[in-house]
């Protein structure tokens, strides 16, 4: 995506050859146009599949499928991290580990709310490792819903999370792959 | 906004005099047709108002302020707890307690998004104390930021914290008022 690829060139900040910080427009301050426009490209991606429902992440995800959401006129679900328990029903749980934070973290899900009647589409803003990608799809597994396709805004392409994924038969559309990254530079994968 | 009230009222799930879940439609599985027509309403409160960018709180008040935003056509920036610490600027920062999970825990926003030439609205799903507003006006006020209104989903009116609010003068649009609730039994305040 063209304008996300200029976008990130212009306001992203590589601070290393692993870490990018994109706040400026996606995950602390977020530009809502952008926003929409990532939606709408979603959208054309996934287009012919079913989905009956976008599961992500909290917390920088919930921004990305909202906005996707309108157009693909289905309910957002977003797991949350365990501490945040305001939860009373059955869940679904797994494990995932942040190497930003460099620990690993339960992420729930109520039952009630993804089913085997359910056909998903995963939306999140980052994939590097792609740990939190198999925390939901852990979670689709448990609740024998359908996995339509996995979108992801910046996949870190050089930490091969995506490509692992790409392997196992998942339908994985990243807006921007980035194959290598220093401060000053930044190659996209064509 | 009564289509918001009957929603409550249908799919709202009162546990005792204090806590209500509402995490069919409002923050866990979220229905955003719901949400568009809650960000017209705030849009329609708050017209005239002249508004910069619209901060919220993580976790659950993204989705809504990320919808209203369209309608306002500015910016969301959400702050974040401190945990989530992938940030490298200089931030603001304030501590709020929440009821819900019996904890104070520090709120951080980084400086460059929210400045002295900010005229901010404050979008969140719930207000009961108040605590978590008062958490973002203080940012705000270390910002020296415009505080042109507070739009809140579900105010809990008999934790006082939405009164106590207007007292202070400031706008405060909630779109339910519960006065009182058990369950099986909710009185919005008209």
């Amino acid at each position: 995506m063209e304008l996300l690829k200029q976008r990130i060139l212009k306001d992203g900040r590589v601070k290393d050859d692993h870490i990018i910080k994109v706040d400026g427009f996606l995950n602390h301050q977020i530009d809502i146009d952008l926003l929409n426009e990532i939606g709408k490209e979603f959208k054309s991606l996934f287009e012919g599949e079913k989905i009956t429902k976008i599961i992500t992440i909290e917390a920088s995800g919930i921004a990305i499928a909202c906005i996707a959401a309108i157009y693909f006129n289905v309910p957002v679900v977003f797991a949350k991290k365990s501490e945040s328990k305001n939860i009373d029903g059955e869940v679904y749980e797994t494990v995932v580990h942040s190497f930003t934070k460099g620990r690993d973290y339960t992420v729930i899900l109520e039952k009630r709310y993804l089913t085997q009647d359910d056909s998903i589409l995963i939306i999140d803003d980052f994939l590097a490792t792609g740990k939190a990608q198999e925390g939901l799809l852990d979670i689709s597994r448990q609740a024998s819903a359908t996995i339509a396709g996995i979108g992801i805004v910046i996949e870190k392409g050089f930490q091969g999370g995506g490509d692992k994924l790409r392997e196992e038969g998942y339908n994985l559309q990243s807006l921007a792959i980035i194959d290598s990254m220093e401060p000053g530079s930044i190659q996209f994968r064509d």
